[in-house]
């Protein structure tokens, strides 16, 4: 018998629920055509838009006995926001497809929606402009993210150049502390926990970076070595990172350490979903940014106090 | 052991596989940064972007005994393209993320990769410049499609009025006539049956409908009553079709229909995934449409010769 107060995905019907998901929520003036058409259309100030994309599958993405669908869709919104921000641009709008099986509470679906709307609010005053709700054998949430540059160029992955200063805004190793940390079923360190499942993008960062004149900047997507090795083979130079400059990071971290038995540099130079923005810069750092390098020349390669790193390198899809 | 002539994904690794599908494409001149960045960077000449996006998942959307990758990639694209079409808009550039278990051959990959290149070239030479790679227990291929109006109102469901001709360019009832032929195992109509695996969505015929004074349009995708009760809707609305409007179509399924025992008049009004564009013309109908009713006052209802139709009415998610 259906639950009256708390009606499935199947039981509400498609159109139902998306009228659900829609009501009531405030679009930003760049959206000239919103929800309910065939199709949204966004306003595009400079002549150029800034789009990424990227997939979350439940289980491989996230796991929903740990993330509530809340975290969810904050999570999915943060880290597409976190590529824009990494090409220098403001988000201004997404579009979410969601997959679910059809006895998926409808109110889930709306609290993915909610967490969605609080996450692009926060990046920016962005809105949700459209979307697809399909059904599916597990959640699957896939979003694509729009930027406006604000006449500015887009700040590549390969322009960095010798002698720029290697830096980054945001955390790093916290989400996989955090999720060392779950995995372990430790106590305690809830906000490292809280890193992993709802990661906080320095927004704005990116903005400011590419005003202050970066060459070349990223997000910490799949981990440190391996998106600043993306710079590097983009940009055709070495970065010789300085364990100095990352000790700091490697220190917060170190409690999480010492009770999970794990090395806090591999968290540190490995861990990607903090959705940190690292960043070259040849002249002075704005404010935000903290040095941990520099970029040199050679083959590319990325090393710490001249080495390669021997443990963890990064996240790869399919392994 | 690794099948050095076909590596699956997870053996070539996400960076590889993702080289492969990005090498040797040619990205059209709107593409000022294309793959390989943390985000595209697409040009939007008259300041505005048409943008939608659709998810499909195997065994709902798809299947993999019926269709090869290449034409799960076609139709993924068509299916996004219509969706810009049906705002008067040409289809300039898709970003797609792709999920597949690790064990997904990489020439799988690459085969859904070239259908989508070649039916992105069909729909007017647009470009698929970004996307993202997953592991997923089974395939879901989400894909958002981009559009350029070239300075023309977008052509809303909203703005249909009494008087105006009701037209269709494209098939209607070919795709659901395919199915049926499919799930009843027959032999011959392999022309419905591809239409079914690839539907082909009247390419440039949202553009000349635009062109035309088209006061609202929309695509076929849930089926021709369903969609044009989106458009009585937000109209406010009647729609009054004619059976022999609609006659010439369900005449040309009357084989498939006697075959597997079913009703072709369910197929043209109830059948979706054809991707027909319908829209209302208070002018003259341009080349390429055909009258099929016409636009009434009173409530926002769709009619076949006065009668509500009792059949099949269309497609819905979660049922």
């Amino acid at each position: 018998m259906p639950d009256d107060l708390d009606p499935t995905l199947n039981e509400m019907g498609e159109f139902s629920v998306i009228d659900r998901l829609v009501a009531g929520r405030t679009l930003s003036d760049s959206v000239l055509v919103g929800p309910g058409d065939d199709a949204a259309v966004l306003a595009a100030p400079d002549g150029r838009v800034v789009i990424s994309t990227d997939m979350l599958v439940e289980g491989r993405h996230f796991r929903r006995d740990w993330s509530n669908p809340h975290d969810i869709g904050r999570k999915a919104i943060a880290q597409n926001a976190a590529d824009v921000e990494a090409m220098g641009a403001q988000p201004t709008a997404f579009v979410v497809a969601f997959g679910a099986p059809p006895d998926t509470p409808a109110s889930a679906a709306l609290q993915l929606s909610d967490g969605m709307w609080a996450e692009a609010q926060r990046c920016g005053g962005a809105s949700i402009i459209g979307g697809d709700l399909v059904a599916s054998p597990q959640w699957v949430v896939s979003v694509t993210v729009f930027g406006d540059l604000r006449g500015r160029a887009a700040v590549p992955r390969g322009g960095a150049r010798p002698g720029d200063t290697v830096a980054v805004a945001g955390a790093l190793g916290r989400s996989a502390a955090g999720y060392a940390l779950l995995l372990a079923g430790a106590d305690g360190f809830s906000d490292l926990v809280r890193s992993h499942l709802v990661p906080e993008p320095p927004y704005g960062q990116g903005q400011i970076a590419a005003e202050a004149g970066a060459t070349a900047m990223t997000d910490v997507s799949d981990g440190l070595l391996a998106d600043l090795g993306h710079i590097a083979t983009a940009s055709g130079v070495g970065i010789a990172l300085t364990a100095a400059g990352l000790a700091p990071d490697v220190e917060a971290l170190a409690g999480a350490a010492a009770v999970t038995d794990a090395d806090a540099w591999d968290w540190v130079l490995g861990g990607g979903e903090d959705h940190a923005l690292v960043a070259s810069f040849p002249q002075a750092l704005p404010p935000g940014w903290r040095s941990i390098g520099e970029v040199v020349e050679g083959e590319p390669a990325v090393t710490v106090d001249g080495l390669l790193w021997s443990g963890a390198r990064g996240w790869e899809s399919f392994n």
